[in-house]
């Protein structure tokens, strides 16, 4: 069979990356795709000291790469939303397929995107735009295939693991850990995209349409970030049994879709309690198969190239036949109403600081009975040396949002306490 | 396109899970094949209660199922290797591909049947016969295809990975737990195939020779179960920050492979290592991808029927291209030499009593020391009640298996010292 020629756009983390993979690792991927993964042709804006230089025409206007004759499968690795939803476009038009990396690329505009991909009879894939290295989206689309998943749950940003796993294993404070995560490379000057959990919102958005086989709805996932978490509460959960981790949560419900990111308490035996620092990790909740969990790089040079020449080998082995990327048409996906925060239930985690005095304690747990919420767990330190006030822990059992809130607003109102924290605690099984 | 008619041979657990799957999900594994899954024929020698009859021809004699012009898939759920070879050489011989869960069969027969399914332009495949609902053969085929993978590690049997499990939760001994295990279900009337460690050797087997690119190998596994270990060493491992799980381990050097299955201390930080129950887990190590894990229900009903289907999605949405089991075709597998057990070099656990008594202790380092084994650390216990031993735990670094061996020799050749029993031990990265 004819060679499958590649262009590269994107010359930093991940094309540079995705370069060198295919270059070093010829004899081996020719060998499982039954026939050459050539590269062809690099786009690049500018010349990187990361990115070997080849005997390879490189193109500064990434949108010839798009049109070259001598390109089968364009990789679109420069990131951003524009300049890449063009190239992804120009590429389809041109009829290559297209491998991509690029989350918020396929988060925001993939409904569009897999729908010109179709009508141009080409395959357009994302498995890297997901936990990095960890073959997570060819586990729901090939490995579930004869499942109807019912939820899912993930560790899928490893900027916020690494933040939360650093704060609970020294009691550091989020800005603490957060600088020298910055001075790592972890996370970026403006860590808004990692921290507030829009990446991860990114990534949730693709694992539901896939599990769900449902159009993707970013828009619509509720996002909570990591910096409310302080040490006290990772301490306080550690007493509990629970760990804290940033988790993406998508649930399929008989009236529609919960999609939500957030600090969440997690059993400490449950298996992605166990997953730290920039580790990524997603447990998916199938019929047939139980649940299954998959772990791995969520980032990084190799790990995300790994995931990008998968690809490449996947539509190697395709021929000319296309591949659907959520697992099915496009036209098979089925709209679903997303679930308002208001109705979704869950068990919670409040912490409180209340004045020691009598009373105190029955008034807050008068506030949560009166929403029909019961208290699981109860923890009342003693006062910190002169303080006038303790911190009060409760544990409650599954209560929907608004009612939570509701109990929360009254007892906030309480004289002598303070507006409760509250954090999310899921219970897998 | 046109459907792909299934014929399923043996309506055990498996076949009638697979037989039930292919009715319930009807919808969606035709919208994700692209095609329908439809059953034509049903082999079974006898009928069962749990199989659903259907409106589909029962065959008494398989091999009319292997005939039969309306299969164009023949799943091999029968079990056993004589008429299950049989049977699938029968079916690729008359142009159908086979999926099948049985990785004895695969592991002792593989590269033959591996052969003749290429010869006769057909498929074999087999993601149900290793850890169950957990798609790992497809991980290591698609997902790790950009990758070389230098080691892997896996809990690929259920049955010992429950009764570690309850042995170190209760302190139970092995018996106990055997027995229990048997009244479950989870373990068979003769248990030695699970607990001696053969139905993972056979496993390994399979996910090396994939890792690889190597033929199968299944002779070439060194066996160790599980019977010797006991409650004290799980204990005693707790103490020393590792848990003891029964391990598949496969591992590339230069100069050949190592293939091993057996009781094993794994940090408790390794992911495996929190892998309890009757669940399975496999560790990859690859070049580009770094370390990644998968894990999920070994066994099954569903669990299992959910890989067998996942096969056949496989080869609907391939249409009549077929597919290498191990990624690579048969004539692209490189056969390695297997590194004899005595060049293997791991660190060990070794548990004794020993008089108490001065001297002792430096009797004992002297033997490792002479072998040029040093002590990583060491326990030893007061004296229970009016006993003469006390219990001793020693730790050693990594080591050769054959000098080991011998310092173990040379220790229990020692007046007042047992012979040590000996554990070996791995140490993820």
């Amino acid at each position: 069979m004819s060679a499958l020629r590649i262009g590269v756009c994107g010359n930093g983390t991940v094309g540079g990356g995705t370069i060198e993979l295919l270059r070093n690792q010829a004899a081996l991927l020719s060998a499982r795709s039954g026939r050459e993964l050539v590269l062809t042709r690099i786009g690049a804006r500018r010349d990187r000291d990361d990115c070997p230089a080849l005997d390879v025409p490189v193109h500064r206007d990434l949108l010839e790469v798009a049109h070259a004759e001598d390109v089968d499968v364009l990789v679109e690795s420069i990131g951003g939303t524009s300049l890449a939803k063009e190239l992804v476009e120009t590429a389809l038009r041109s009829g290559k397929s297209v491998v991509t990396a690029n989350k918020a690329l396929v988060a925001e505009h993939g409904n569009e995107l897999l729908a010109l991909a179709e009508e141009c009879n080409q395959s357009l894939l994302c498995e890297a735009a997901v936990a990095g290295g960890v073959p997570i989206l060819k586990a729901l689309r090939d490995g579930m295939a004869a499942n109807s998943v019912s939820e899912l749950s993930g560790i899928i940003n490893g900027t916020g693991n690494f933040i939360l796993t650093e704060m609970g294993a020294h009691q550091r404070s989020f800005d603490d850990v957060l600088t020298e995560a910055q001075a790592l490379g972890y996370a970026e000057a403006d860590p808004t995209f990692d921290v507030e959990g829009i990446d991860a919102a990114h990534k949730l958005s693709i694992l539901a349409a896939m599990a769900f086989a449902t159009p993707l709805n970013f828009p619509a996932v509720f996002c909570e970030g990591i910096s409310a978490v302080t040490p006290a509460d990772i301490q306080f959960a550690d007493e509990l049994g629970y760990r804290i981790k940033h988790l993406g949560i998508a649930k399929q419900h008989a009236d529609g879709v919960e999609l939500r990111v957030h600090p969440t308490l997690l059993p400490k035996d449950a298996l992605l309690a166990s997953v730290d620092g920039v580790l990524n990790a997603v447990r998916l909740q199938g019929d047939a198969a139980g649940e299954t969990v998959y772990s791995g790089a969520g980032a990084g040079r190799f790990p995300t190239a790994s995931a990008v020449v998968a690809d490449l080998v996947d539509l190697a082995r395709a021929d000319t036949k296309p591949l659907h990327c959520l697992g099915v048409p496009v036209a098979k996906l089925e709209p679903q109403p997303i679930l308002p925060m208001d109705a979704v239930s869950c068990a919670w985690y409040l912490r409180l600081e209340a004045e020691d005095r009598p009373g105190v304690m029955s008034q807050l747990a008068s506030c949560l009975g009166a929403e029909g919420i019961s208290i699981e767990a109860l923890i009342q330190k003693p006062p910190k040396g002169a303080a006038s006030t303790v911190p009060v822990v409760v544990l409650t059992n599954a209560a929907r949002e608004d009612a939570l809130r509701r109990a929360v607003s009254a007892i906030a109102a309480l004289p002598g306490i303070d507006q409760p924290h509250c954090i999310r605690i899921e219970s897998p099984n």
